[in-house]
């Protein structure tokens, strides 16, 4: 079911301090960091071999991410994997009693169909699935 | 610098309990779980991608994924980047200032050559670089 890891989600309370250390430790290239409003964050992306690196920095203390910063501080707050179906990994997901925060697929950053796994079922990881685009298209 | 994402470690508190969760809800094939006597851990990994997943459960309270778990509970403990030449990014790192928990590669799991960067370096990313064992070997 699993194709790719696609992305890392980690928070973050300065996008660009973050975004600058990785370009200048590292090598890699963020771009512009971007609004995602109605999620009240900030995010930009890198990428690492056939994966990205997702920057994520909120923009009101309320938001999930804000929450999860004021309660873990900064850190890794989601792994995403790469699904060819997403409606056909749910279904067999929720045949087997996975408990999902998403039951459906619904539209994420950059207009991808995801759904998200509850953590208390993944050991404490917040798995994202994210439908893959075909092959040659990322 | 980065080449890809060699791995994502998990620290659980029962490995036969994740494994037959990653199996049968994923679909992945985690091989037999082995003891690393000297960090205290049984370990396994399984394959997405160019990437693994590796599940570490501690054998003693006192190893560092013991403590990490009864500090954060079960959850991502690291990632691990491969690089190509793992003196020479250390090299630059340092050169950077860029803190380092070791200034010199070390051996880890597998017999890899490998160093972790101070995670507070990494805005709370525990992260570790891992040595590439040339093209086609993995």
């Amino acid at each position: 079911m699993l194709e790719r890891i696609s992305h890392l989600g980690y928070a973050v309370t300065d996008i660009e301090a973050a975004a600058a250390f990785y370009r200048t430790s590292f090598g890699v290239e963020p771009g512009e960091s971007e609004p995602v409003e109605e999620q009240g964050i900030l995010a930009t992306m890198f990428r690492v071999g056939e994966s990205s690196i997702e920057l994520v920095q909120p923009t009101r203390p309320d938001s999930p991410v804000g929450k999860f910063i004021a309660r873990r501080g900064q850190g890794f707050h989601h792994v995403a994997f790469e699904v060819r179906d997403l409606e056909a990994s749910l279904a067999e997901l929720k045949a087997r009693g996975v408990d999902l925060i998403d039951s459906e697929p619904r539209i994420g950053a950059g207009g991808m169909r995801m759904a998200f796994v509850h953590p208390h079922e993944v050991f404490g990881v917040l798995t994202e699935l994210v439908e893959s685009r075909g092959t040659g298209t990322h």
